[in-house]
């Protein structure tokens, strides 16, 4: 263990008292909030650029600190995928950077006035963006989302409070260091941005229940983490869960075009919350298609689980019971259904689906229309793969998450969404008759 | 007792499982809302001008349920100001269906696709306006609620469940026959708009409990009732809470005008929530202004409670205790502070205020602007009356309440706070690379 995770040791085991630490923390953020409401666009730009000097020089140090992380977590038998999430190179030391850069180069969302028109009465009315106040973020493994994390909710004016996860608590001390140099660089309040230092479970439960302190909680991480939070949370919770995502292919599709998106939003990832996890596919067209697919798939490792009907025309593959509609694989496997037409498939969307995003293929400009106004969820698209559900395809220019709520925020969530908006007034002396 | 109220009092008694039967206008309003967020804007005006002539032509037999509730508060020694909330006449008739007709009138929110841009890829990605799905309200003795409520979820494509309060049940039944007759000759579904007709209290506890059917919760009434829900509600809760409001007077205000909104803002009405509750006064203003307001309020019988330095200019007023700058007095009584400048008077807002509706009177460009971006309240204004801080007043055609919430809505809700935002994404085969 090298003397700076030592250090990072007794910090952590100086915290006793959980609870007034977290309400300190919670003050503290509180306090930093008013100042961070006022911060130029300038300043906030400044801290962003400092952070990523201090990143680039100190990388020796912070790599260090990560070998102390992962050197932990293969003695505690961490799996070998929480391994590759928790370790950082010098490439993801550099996109850490050059995330950074991106977001300073974002225009600030604070202060924009939309709608200002007069009213009868010679008042002026609009809606200007302002900061949220105070953001929990909530997270894993993966060390680089401290860095991400504090510097969307840095350029959107807010205050944050990063628990990360324990096996990542050196590498998070060691980026903790670089945020609060570049804070007080640019003059900004170092509790702008706080990490919390302790590794005890407790402090989760006392940041998601102090509304006096905490504005929004967000939540990133497997679906448990998240439900257990929403569940027990005081505050409101900006959350996603399921991606459980269709791609529908109409009779009227171009087939050409229902191959690739087909193929594209199963296997271009698979353990995104974007990707396909059943495939719909209009019974006229089903003999033509599926073979075609099946194909493909089957190039790709993919298994599939079909209906009845769809195993009528591709006899060697399994069926797919009641649980393959609702699942969300994140795997090489694909349900498959033949399905009679838009109205059935808008059904089988409405009642498996997790309201994420679902994809028609179609070059009917009436079902088309239909299709985007009925489909209820995040993203509806037509003639596209579903991999494109993120932020910075939708040119949000970063992204904290994807929203399943309905309220607030909803689908790729960006600065925007870290933003809230209050009435402005302007008037010459009016008042009410 | 009529023989409408009778009725109503046997389907009442009729409801044994409350459970049961709040499952059952759940499921049959999450049916609905699939169905209203593809209704058309015309068929949506056809049932609230349709609601709007069963109104009229039923005049009689609303006022006699009406009647029917009245005595029933009578006998049960309900207060005059309770009674006058549950009284309706031909005048309060007259201004539901003026309402229904302004709800007609208004643009439909749904559908509306802001944003819409091509993307590098090719795929061009917009946001489109859509409904919450169901909401659930919860209010108490005014029956002409149930009209409003229902005619702004219905013109917002949602699908809504009303639970009024228990002594006015039977005029609620009254307008409730009219709204379902209204849809029915509108050809939407009469679940649409679902008014519980149970008085057990045990209906609001189950409406608040169903997020597989309700996506959100709006409790229009007071304070305690509002917490409660807020509680204890397992879905998202668009609500009101205080109203703490400030008018700020700097020392660079114009006198008149400074005298017209204080004036105003106190006096226009006492028991709404965007009135004036506490007055800061800058310092070195004081001496000039302070009694030719404390005169001006002694002409509306308000009586003041002023800090030492109001009591130094104004001896004969009583002093404001350390409650008093929290206060929300709904009555005329105001809080007066001496202050030392903008900056102490967004102190004291910030620390005894409610975040609702603050205003600053100043002819000093750079303060105006300052105090619109530092304070953090729904509406902030500049030289005008916080009485404007209404969904009226502000142009938004309606309101449903004032949210004090930061997320999703903020300030006075009118149609656009009742829909939310998906992403459409238009292509043309695309995939990602």
């Amino acid at each position: 263990m090298t003397a700076h995770a030592s250090q990072t040791e007794t910090s952590v085991n100086q915290i006793d008292d959980v609870v007034a630490y977290m309400a300190g923390l919670g003050q503290a953020a509180r306090v930093a909030a008013t100042q961070m409401r006022r911060a130029v666009t300038g300043d906030k730009n400044r801290a962003l650029l400092a952070m990523a000097e201090h990143l680039q020089r100190r990388r020796s140090e912070i790599l260090e600190a990560n070998a102390a992380d992962l050197a932990r977590g293969r003695a505690s038998g961490l799996e070998a995928a929480l391994l590759d999430r928790l370790a950082l190179n010098d490439a993801r030391i550099d996109a850490m950077i050059e995330g950074l850069e991106q977001v300073a180069a974002l225009p600030d969302p604070v202060g924009e006035i939309e709608g200002l028109r007069y009213r009868p009465s010679g008042i002026q009315v609009g809606q200007m963006r302002v900061p949220l106040g105070v953001i929990g973020i909530i997270y894993e493994s993966r060390p680089n989302v401290t860095m991400e994390a504090a510097s969307l909710c840095l350029k959107s004016g807010n205050a944050s409070i990063l628990r990360g996860g324990s096996e990542a608590r050196d590498s998070n001390a060691a980026i903790a260091a670089c945020i609060r140099d570049g804070l007080r660089d640019a003059g900004l309040p170092e509790t702008a941005v706080q990490v919390v230092a302790t590794t005890d479970r407790a402090a989760v439960g006392q940041l998601i229940a102090m509304p006096e302190y905490v504005d929004v909680i967000i939540p990133r991480g497997g679906k448990s983490l998240i439900e257990r939070i929403s569940r027990e949370a005081r505050v409101p919770v900006i959350k996603h869960l399921d991606g459980v995502c269709h791609v529908y292919i109409d009779a009227t599709a171009d087939p050409e075009k229902a191959l690739a998106i087909a193929v594209n939003a199963k296997t271009h990832r698979y353990g995104t919350c974007n990707t396909m996890e059943t495939l719909l596919v209009d019974a006229p067209v089903a003999e033509a298609l599926l073979p075609r697919l099946a194909q493909a798939y089957a190039a790709h490792g993919v298994e599939l689980r079909g209906c009845e009907r769809s195993r009528a025309i591709l006899d060697d593959i399994a069926a797919a019971s009641e649980e393959d509609w609702y699942a969300e694989y994140l795997a090489p496997v694909l349900a498959v259904r033949v399905v009679d037409g838009m109205e059935a498939a808008i059904e089988h969307i409405e009642r498996y689906g997790s309201h994420h995003t679902d994809a028609i293929v179609t070059e009917d400009y009436g079902l088309a229309r239909r299709f985007m106004a009925e489909v209820d969820s995040s993203s509806v698209m037509v003639n596209a793969s579903t991999r494109f559900a993120d932020g910075f395809e939708y040119g949000l220019g970063a992204e904290i998450g994807i929203s399943t709520d309905k309220l607030h925020a909803r689908g790729p969530v960006g600065l925007e969404g870290l933003t809230t908006r209050k009435y402005v007034v302007l008037g010459d002396g009016q008042v009410r008759q």
